[in-house]
């Protein structure tokens, strides 16, 4: 029997945790285990300086442990107070894409994903193009999103993941597709920008905004806004690449002085 | 004439910052931007959600730009408010080592030189394994910094970043030595655990801690701790590995229903 362990980074009552413990419950013994209280764009945050609490609970009928902390000590959480080992680990449904590296490397979504990854346990991160949580609460959304990830967990718990693969990413389009596409992260999604401003008192400051970027074909961005279909990308823990090679001769350093 | 940029995740007051900034003035038109306060472990959080002020201060002689935002919010108002177009981004010197992707990837200091790469500007972040800021005030162990970022720096700024490397890390040991080593970081340098406490009202919490793990010879872990010698870490934004396939027929979707 496998061990599942859901998490999310939107916290424990977003409806997006729920659809994704809907859509496993039949594979295993699952355990919810989530922040109380919403912490995305967190990435690999963890709490280091202030005492976790793990609360039981039931939420909407399930039974969940919620923490005081960010997604990635829910994953330690799961691991060392509530589960012992566990084969797999779903993050999400996170209100809202998850795309382009950039995306990728600040997403709490994500930062779950490749905590677990970091531990040797396989993990799926699910996120959906929607513009706010009421999308999820759409019978006809909320059942396209169930049935999906029903098929892909099912597909992974099965054939496992190939090797070298960390953690696999799937991003939701707005709208109704069963066509699946597997793609590489675009590097890029945002051009950030400040827009100046002034405050009644005279003073300036500034708000900092992403302003999207042309989707490039054949990536996860452009799959899912533009095709709008489902993106499946499979993403491994390593930022080398085989192919780089750096010499610094030692005797750009001048030695003990 | 080149434009660098400084910044940091240890906050405007680090003397690692003022180090740094010593070390590179020689090479060009150097703007320090970096946030007021330590927004250590921030990864590459962004300030989305409220105003970010922009101050011109004095400290310790040296004209800096501090920011109410994240070391990555720093490179954006480098950019967009303070400098304009720039040629490199130097991160640090971060008061602790970050080693081993675990680290890298939560890391602030790296954050902001991500964030830069992503722009397509060079980015170097440097960090060592010191126990708190007092080392850096040590005048021998300050010398050995400023002497070898600034030979590090004159390297890259000469020779440029090979083809593929978007971010270097450099990480210091806690003993002066002078020997580089150009190695790949660890996947993981922790195992985090959980200590369970009891509170005086009786009720259980948590800290998390990380336990370190035995270094793996030619890792960043390796060189820093163990050998004890400098280690230079190309970094290339990517999480994929070309050589990695995926392939999941359509049929495990049952179709538009």
């Amino acid at each position: 029997m496998k061990k599942i362990v859901v998490t999310n980074d939107d916290g424990l009552f977003s409806p997006g945790l729920h659809l994704l413990y809907e859509a496993v419950r039949g594979f295993g013994e699952v355990y919810v285990v989530a922040p109380m209280e919403s912490r995305s764009a967190i990435g690999l945050g963890l709490t280091l300086h202030k005492p976790i609490r793990v609360s039981e609970v039931i939420v909407n009928g399930i039974r969940a442990y919620g923490i005081n902390g960010t997604p990635s000590d829910a994953v330690h959480v799961a691991y060392d107070v509530v589960v012992g080992e566990f084969d797999l680990l779903l993050s999400g449904v996170n209100v809202g894409a998850n795309l382009s590296l950039q995306d990728i490397l600040a997403s709490g979504t994500l930062g779950a994903a490749f905590e677990a990854a970091f531990m040797g346990i396989p993990a799926i991160a699910f996120s959906a193009d929607v513009p706010d949580e009421k999308q999820f609460l759409d019978e006809r959304y909320r059942r396209y999103l169930v049935e999906s990830i029903r098929a892909i967990v099912e597909f992974f718990v099965e054939e496992g993941f190939p090797r070298g693969v960390d953690v696999v990413s799937v991003n939701f389009p707005r709208t109704i597709s069963y066509k699946l596409r597997v793609v590489p992260p675009a590097k890029r999604r945002w051009k950030q920008k400040l827009d100046k401003r002034v405050d009644p008192r005279g003073r300036v400051y500034y708000w900092l905004y992403g302003e999207q970027l042309e989707p490039e074909p054949g990536t996860d961005v452009y799959t899912v806004l533009v095709e709008k279909h489902i993106a499946i990308t499979p993403l491994t823990l390593s930022l080398t690449s085989p192919r780089v090679e750096l010499r610094i001769p030692e005797e750009i350093m001048s030695g003990e002085r």
